[in-house]
């Protein structure tokens, strides 16, 4: 059990009371379910936001499509000042940094609500009958929108006991109250708004004209909070390796949750404790694995990521020195309708397809690889709530499952930190009960995964996944997959630079340098078969086996960048990074030199496309480097 | 007055009623409107559909989307058989192919409804408070499929009275019953829809999870139409011109209507009628212009351009004689909130965009000419009923008003037969009471043009168009412009032909040719104003207009292809033109090579790019000899 101080947030009470044209007291919590015993108490489970100001604000009503950057750009250019109004915001993005631009252009407050076109009825039947989101339905999330994860007052360091903490007036957390309600209630609302018809591509899909405002709607909402330092717990266990203790391979989920949380988290949570109970079983009968396995269920993921990160940060030098990888879930099921999704660091895609294969498909039969790659054809041009990421074609028809390159959730803090090889994953990425009250047991028992096949499914797929990086022979991390990836964002690169006229001639130079690593990658999967397969130098091997894959393990640290990005010390993975800039795409590949050009700063662009080089370089010598000792053996 | 015998429809019933899982009589007629006295007879006006057959059809209800070819392909991949059932489809794209398709592939019956997402509160408030269709609104239109327009039973030839008719059941019309509801009607049978969740792309702006069906829903429809011939009769006025009587400008408007067609055409009409009436006072007053004006109004246009269409081919060997263009208004004024519309032959555009530059917009002071540049770059992200042509690239910032290159309605006849320079437009292609009983005049007073001020701008540039056409020295007919045109279609065809791997290098040789013709283009139109500056000259000339203006008004028919397209020998004009095919694009530039590239004949297309190469080489010494003509005036 590690116990951390988190400044976490919870709540006490909010309300919203719309004054004009109409006086009208709307709903903040949401709508019981006849046969979903849940429900019973909505009234205890108000549409709450994490870290909103406690407090009051009164206004006019204005409708800020996603409030985005560009959203409020739009607004001012129709005229619309949003000073002291509240707005109304639809989810879908980042929304701390939502509540930031809020507050930047002086709102008095933030009301948040999912529309039917994101997760409701626009794509399928809503609970209790189908897996979307209800009218009554309520989205929660935190409104963070700190330049570092985990927790808010103590940025960079482990929040363990006694250690330094900041004060929360220091940090920039909302100072405005925020609150969310159910697109039931905010159809009331946006009833009572008049002013410009929003922009084409802001209307949503309630059966009305979504227009601006402000006004006539004037709206009073009030929040109160309780914001404050508790104790959270990660519970970790070991199954030390037999033959290489010192490596890691860590398999996480986290166990807290916004209401009941049946499929965030408590599905994830469940495989994990089944595969616990696994190792634990393999234990008692004497077994265990080549390398150490530890088992890791996390705290206050949901505001956000908060036990990972401060593990991560106490224990921040072990790691870089003995993790392999984290594969973490975060939610088993969702929605088996749904294409089943793997987002991981590029050296682990092909490892998840492997697995893939073997694991059967409970509805059709066929294997979970087909009917992965096959559910991904059928929704490739269907928007998804995670998006698909800047690497994916939708137009060609996929030969095999895609795996999404960027990580999330609990991976944030193994991945950007440390560029460690991390994953999480879900099957479903899109379904609409997500951070409500409907998000339980009922939910899943009679909509979503009635028999816990799907469950088993994801059990299967983390436990095989683990088992063969805890005990293969040779580590198999796949370069040269990864290799494509880099080749994709370059070329992304160059292109879109050259089209703003910017010449940075050494992404050119890095594209040369990946072919020579992804031949090399190519090369070092061959060698590897042919020892392995050859008895006499596989039986030679043996004595070499640690020293290599101490060699391929450590690969991934080719991309870590100990002081990280200058704007972002935090985050130290070449590969991807988020930007806190106000004018940047948030979260994006090859971080350093893209922020750089995004800025128009060419040659600070230049300056990171050496830092790069220089990795690019490293990483070839490391694959020629193994591919030597290979050879070596005899 | 010319009477023609044409084969028209109109509704004696329409119903549906609902079968299962409830019995339920679904509504065929509008909604009253309160304080709209034109509503008062609602049920006068079924929501019919010209041409359906008489009859009645029960079967399960499908949703077919936009009953497309791809939409039946869909269909067909989800399993679902439409054989025997009815279908209910949205609006938009050819409707009488959207019942042949439904015929083709067995099914029973359809219904039409214009979904929100076109018309309706999507994009605004609806009637009474806004433009915009309201539930109970109900779009009517024809089912016809011909490889001709005009009257179906005399495909090619006059329908004056006594001329030789085929019989309507040797005609392809539709075999099943057709009808049209308005989406609340239509909301209410999607309510009772299973099966398949519809595509992402298939879901509309009801608010509930459309689905494909088949049932549990079955309905009854049932029509009993009075199909059969009738006269109809065009109004015909005539200017006589004073120096070039053979040369005609036609001016024109339909006069048929839905049911009342306060916009469609009415709002024509009467501007058509003011112009008329100032041509009347300047007849009185002796006064006329260099060149006859002809004075149109159509009949039948609605089902479809029938008047327009039996007239052209009464006239057509004077016509291609004499006729200089035909400035077609349809309809002056939907919707003044959204951007003039203008489609014309693009030796038209610069002359439409010069006489916007005198006429004041009634709201802001600044000329059309800005008005209508600006509103266009305001939408020119939004989906318009019209559709963006092909030409037209949305990410560029317009400097100046963007002309579509194709005009349709009664502009048909005379640019899809004859190849002449003519045009239709509207003040706002997008609104939503277009074909219903809210087209009305309380519609009109109250919402759409309250003042007029729209009917009047349109009223000008109508009457300035023709003015200039009717009395310049030299035809203003921009060839230059022309040319750019063509090259944007040559390029593009270029670029997908590469795409399919098919090699027609004489679509580069077109490119050359047209490189040509646009520098003389340029060349001439600079001849022009040095000739006409230059006084001495200028007075020489005056004895040569005649024969240069006869060089100038022929020269669009280098682009007259006397026998018609293989495929359809009524399609004359090389530059534009409709397949009847299954499989093709509708409406095309450069028809004759583009439908055979799509078949994938080669060896046709490069027989067609042949016919192709000879009308440019024709344009090219056309221009070069009118040249030669002003170089020989001194």
């Amino acid at each position: 059990m590690a116990r951390y101080d988190a400044y976490l947030s919870s709540p006490i009470s909010v309300s919203i009371r719309l004054l004009e044209p109409v006086q009208l007291s709307i709903p903040t919590t949401e709508q019981r379910v006849p046969g979903d015993p849940f429900t019973a108490d909505v009234k205890d489970h108000p549409g709450w936001v994490a870290y909103s100001a406690s407090g009051e604000a009164e206004g006019q009503l204005i409708y800020a499509h996603f409030g985005s950057q560009t959203d409020f750009a739009k607004l001012q250019a129709l005229g619309v000042d949003v000073r002291g109004k509240i707005l109304l915001m639809r989810y879908l993005g980042w929304d701390g940094r939502k509540v930031r631009n809020a507050e930047r252009f002086g709102a008095a407050g933030v009301i948040f609500y999912s529309d039917p076109q994101q997760d409701g009825y626009h794509y399928g039947d809503v609970y209790p009958k189908g897996d979307w989101r209800p009218p009554g339905g309520i989205e929660r999330s935190d409104a963070i929108d700190l330049p570092y994860p985990g927790d808010a007052l103590s940025p960079g360091w482990a929040s363990v006991p006694g250690a330094k903490r900041l004060r929360p007036e220091d940090v920039p957390l909302p100072r405005i109250p925020v609150l969310a309600i159910s697109y039931g209630s905010a159809r009331q609302l946006l009833g009572y708004l008049g002013g410009n018809v929003a922009p084409y591509d802001w209307q949503g899909d309630l059966p009305l004209t979504y227009k601006t405002g402000p006004g006539p709607a004037r709206v009073r909402i009030q929040t109160k909070m309780n914001n404050g330092d508790r104790p959270i717990w990660n519970v970790i266990g070991r199954l030390p390796g037999k033959t290489a203790p010192d490596q890691w391979v860590i398999v996480s989920n986290h166990h807290d949750a916004w209401v009941f949380g049946a499929g965030d988290p408590s599905s994830g949570t469940a495989a994990l404790l089944e595969l616990s109970r696994d190792l634990g079983q393999m234990a008692r009968e004497g077994h265990s694995f080549r390398r150490t396995v530890v088992v890791a269920f996390w705290d206050a993921e949901e505001m956000p990521t908060i036990g990972s990160t401060e593990w991560v940060e106490q224990h921040m030098e072990e790691l870089l020195d003995k993790a392999v990888a984290c594969i973490n879930m975060d939610s088993a099921v969702f929605n088996p309708d749904r294409p089943l999704s793997v987002s991981a660091h590029p050296v682990l895609h092909e490892l998840f397809r492997e697995a893939s294969r073997s694991i059967p498909d409970p509805k059709t039969g066929k294997s979970t690889f087909e009917v992965w790659r096959d559910a991904q054809n059928t929704f490739r041009h269907t928007p998804t709530e995670d998006g698909w990421d800047e690497f994916f074609n939708p137009e060609a028809e996929l030969s095999e499952p895609y795996v999404f390159a960027i990580p999330s959730d609990d991976a944030d803090a193994f991945f950007d930190y440390l560029a460690l090889p991390a994953s999480d994953m879900y099957y479903g990425a899109d379904y609409g009960v997500y951070h409500s009250i409907y998000d339980n047991f009922h939910w899943m028992k009679t909509v979503a995964d009635p028999q816990f096949r799907y469950h088993a499914v994801m059990a299967q797929l983390q436990g095989l996944v683990v088992a063969r990086l805890a005990n293969a022979d040779l580590l198999p991390l796949d370069f040269a997959t990864e290799a494509g990836f880099w080749r994709r964002s370059y070329q992304g690169l160059d292109k879109s630079s050259h089209e703003k006229g910017q010449q940075v001639p050494k992404l050119r130079e890095a594209l040369d340098l990946i072919d020579q690593w992804e031949m090399e990658a190519k090369g070092l999967a061959q060698d590897e078969i042919e020892l392995l397969s050859d008895p006499a130098r596989r039986e030679a091997a043996q004595s070499h086996l640690m020293e290599l894959n101490q060699m391929i393990y450590k690969a991934p640290r080719n991309f870590y960048r100990p002081k990280g990005r200058a704007d972002s010390p935090e985050q130290r993975n070449l590969f991807f990074g988020t930007s806190y800039d106000f004018q940047g795409v948030s979260g994006t590949s090859l971080p350093g030199i893209r922020f750089a050009l995004d800025q128009g700063k060419v040659q600070e662009a230049e300056r990171e496309a050496d830092v790069y080089l220089e990795a690019l370089r490293l990483r070839v010598a490391t694959l020629r480097s193994i591919r030597q000792s290979i050879a070596n053996i005899r």
